[in-house]
């Protein structure tokens, strides 16, 4: 599995966790519902300030966001 | 401090506690020399897969690599 495979993973896992839809936690983090979607997929090569944006609309700190 | 620059002089950090210099972490990620001066100055926005090779060049994990 790779990294955005991982980190998408983790994001899912998290969220479905805290009980929010992804257009919840878009709204959160300022970021696009599809976005959201592609990210979860591992689709997205995803950069540093969006990866903690998500952190902390899902309030984690990014290095658990990208612990497997 | 935002998440590039916190990112950028724990790479710093890191790459001088390994004795290694840009050129050779650079060379150890497969990325440029200058892209490295530019990430550790917190100048970049890295996606998750070069700050993951970076990772992988230090022998650390990436949550070690965003942790301040």
């Amino acid at each position: 599995m790779d990294i955005t495979e991982q980190f998408g993973k983790k994001v899912r896992h998290l969220r479905k966790l805290k009980n929010l839809s992804q257009d919840e936690l878009a709204e959160l983090c300022e970021l696009h519902r599809t976005y959201i979607g592609s990210v979860e997929r591992g689709e997205r090569n995803i950069t540093l300030i969006n990866a903690n944006k998500i952190a902390n609309a899902l309030s984690v700190s990014l290095a658990e966001l990208v612990t497997e």
